[in-house]
């Protein structure tokens, strides 16, 4: 939680991931920003000081704790409001050791600057004016962001895109509700200002462009997240040779990179720019038999959070009645129109001819592989894409924060009302007061609306030193 | 192992730890930083190039990959010779999200910039005369530092005072044997140019300073790395509970500071400045019995490894005769003029009297303590402290890496050679070889002597980025 709302102090953070390496950045902001700096600093060019320095500008000097040495940095200098939080500030670029590190911040404390909390820089920024709240939110989801699609839409977001779609249909409202109140200041001449019918077509334009909002966000929200893909199926079907196959095709593209996330965001890969999170999944025993186990009902929990379930058979063993019970098993999410199973057929390497009882399952997608040669495995991938790929929602607007989600719920809700208000010739006062409430919901969105307790949980969220 | 050895290509890297995080720094070093960096950096200052910028300046703007934009960027230029490497470098500082750092490397790698190797950046510092060999080593020993001793060891190192000391005394030995070679160049007019007296002495006061040299690396050693310390004794004795004591006391002072090593650097701590490796043992049985596993056999493994040995014994349980069996297995510890060995008197606080028994070990060093109620740990901490101090030499240069006690010990070798030489009446033509070993030896601590070996195996222990 964020306890210094509003304030201007100076305050000072590590803006570079806690560790060892070549360089680390310390952020200093706010109105004390050049004095505590040229109170530590000794410029390298005699008779320079940060406080005199152009913006824009980097010096080479040490960094003294009284008289003693701690490092050589370079001070960059950016001046109020050109910089990231529109106040005076200060990035020192020092020697990448954690001793280093924590000295310099204490020292920065010693002359007077505060621990930056949380989301504080761009709280900050949010404060001055450089975002609105829905820009702000897009620079964490951005650091967060592990896909060319999550990265897209965080910038389009900063970029305002989302912003203006909302303060248009805020604008409208408005105008709206301006006439409404104009009515109400005449309300005993009885006069209608507002043309009833137009109202209504507004209302209606209003409400399909917040619900196609609404929906998008089941996009923005698996785009962000990444799609929820479960690799179920007996333990001898294949499925981790599978799995292997199916990140080893990633792992050979990243692998030219240096300092992937592969390693920490464990199975999480991204195809064609979208991330797929694939779920393991403990075996499972034969339809026949019971969850007989917390193992296999956690696997349940899984399969029934997945997306997508890549169902994976050994086509060698399988027969019809056991397919059968499976698919009747499964039957629950094959049915689900919100998600897609995939019946993988395995080990057609193991084959001379393809067992014909498959062509029963005409309706559900199945595709024949082997995960052991490397044969058909873009197949899967190509279908995993096609599933993003049938949601797009074109050049629309994208929704893909909860909190966004939320708001427009009661938006849409709000809107509703009003419409049931008009239809149903509820007194004007009592419209007014729904016409409000969307108001009031559309600018919490944006940050034209807002309040601490918001602020708080919206910044609290953010890294140190952003 | 560096496979670039001066070569002046242009090589990028990211500088700051991998990982999520408000910024990244990412840096490119090179005769073509300034237009890899154009040709994918739009600056919002109309008609900017990097080309064109000055020195230390920043700019502000957007990278693009062709037509996608990637993100808002601050570019800085350094222009050679006055940056890092002292060639043209760039440093780029992006929103810190690992997909960012992935495309803005892929981006500079397909603009013609190359991947940095471990160390490289630094190893263009020193070909390009910023650095002699031990300053850039001491670059490296400065990022990994977790002290205030070994941080101070490391700037000192950089700043120069080790390498001037090693010139002095090469420069010493090269006018010797210039007067020696002189007489070679004679030989057969049977003259003796330099005064054998005068030789001698100057031998003898070189010879002393390198031992100097040599010896200091106990405390550099202990200063770079953290003075071993074992905590031994019984399981109940109250040996977890005494080490979480004297870990607590800095964790209290560390806690305050963001970003600490505590974590991953399990069990080493600062003590006035100086890091102290406790290292955890597994119980000991009692005297009589025998080794019987390999766990107790580690555990005398890391007691043979350690410095300090404190045991800790339970003196409301402790015999007589327990404490001499104890003792009497540890002897030759006890008796090792390089180790010191503590005996901590456990749980005071449950005795009414002390046990005079104890009393029968007045060569010992003894401390009464009650770890339950943090009494007298202070004290196991001073001695702690005194061990380093007791090893100071002052202001006298300090030797800390591996690498230069082998050259110097090489050097000292090659001078007792020398002197005998001379005692013997050897020839000077054999002399003159054994100084040249000598001069050679010297030469590899600064890299006036040098090869690609050499550098390599420096070099490739840096981090990337460095």
């Amino acid at each position: 939680m964020l306890h210094h709302l509003a304030n201007n102090d100076t305050i000072c953070a590590l803006a570079t991931p806690p560790g060892t390496s070549a360089i680390a950045l310390i952020r200093l902001s706010g109105p004390e920003s050049f004095n505590i700096t040229d109170s530590i600093f000794v410029p390298y060019k005699k008779g320079d000081t940060i406080q005199k320095a152009e913006p824009y500008t980097i010096h080479f000097g040490k960094i003294f704790d009284e008289n003693v040495m701690l490092d050589q940095v370079l001070v960059s200098v950016f001046k109020s409001p050109h910089s990231y939080t529109g106040e005076d500030s200060v990035e020192i670029s020092c020697h990448g050791s954690t001793f280093i590190q924590q000295k310099l911040i204490e020292l920065l404390l010693k002359q007077g600057a505060r621990m930056a909390e949380a989301g504080e820089y761009t709280l900050r920024a949010f404060f001055n004016g450089k975002f609105d709240l829905s820009q702000a939110e897009a620079v964490a989801d951005l650091i967060a962001s592990n896909s060319s699609a999550s990265h897209n839409l965080a910038l389009e977001q900063i970029r305002g895109g989302f912003s203006a779609k909302i303060k248009t249909l805020r604008q409208e409202l408005v105008d709206l509700a301006s006439l409404i109140e104009l009515e109400l200041d005449f309300a005993e001449e009885d006069v209608e200002f507002a043309d009833r019918t137009r109202f209504l077509q507004l209302l209606a334009e209003i409400s399909k462009e917040i619900n196609q909002l609404i929906e998008s966000f089941a996009l923005g929200n698996v785009i962000k997240h990444g799609i929820p893909v479960a690799i179920i199926g007996k333990t001898n079907a294949g499925k981790s040779t599978l799995l292997n196959r199916i990140l080893q095709e990633e792992k050979a593209i990243v692998s030219e990179i240096p300092g992937t996330t592969r390693d920490s965001i464990e199975d999480t890969i991204s195809i064609e720019g979208f991330a797929f999170r694939f779920i393991d999944t403990a075996g499972l025993r034969s339809s026949t038999d019971k969850i007989e186990n917390l193992g296999i009902e956690r696997t349940y929990e899984k399969i029934r959070q997945s997306k997508i379930i890549l169902y994976v058979c050994d086509i060698t063993q399988s027969t019809p009645n056991d397919l059968e019970a499976t698919l009747e098993d499964f039957k629950e999410h094959i049915e689900d129109e919100n998600k897609r199973f995939i019946l993988i057929g395995n080990k057609i390497d193991e084959l001379v001819e393809m067992p014909h009882f498959f062509n029963k399952f005409v309706d559900l997608e199945t595709i024949f592989v082997s995960a052991k040669r490397n044969e058909n495995i873009n197949l899967i991938l190509d279908s995993l894409v096609a599933s993003v790929k049938d949601l797009d929602l074109g050049d629309n607007t994208i929704v893909s924060n909860a909190r966004h989600l939320g708001a427009l719920n009661k938006v849409a809700e709000a809107i509703n009302a009003v419409e049931i208000g008009f239809h149903d010739g509820i007194p004007t006062d009592l419209i007014a007061i729904d016409i409000r409430t969307a108001l009031h919901y559309l600018g919490e969105i944006t940050g034209e609306v807002t309040n601490n307790e918001l602020l708080g949980n919206i910044f609290g969220k953010f890294c140190i030193g952003k």
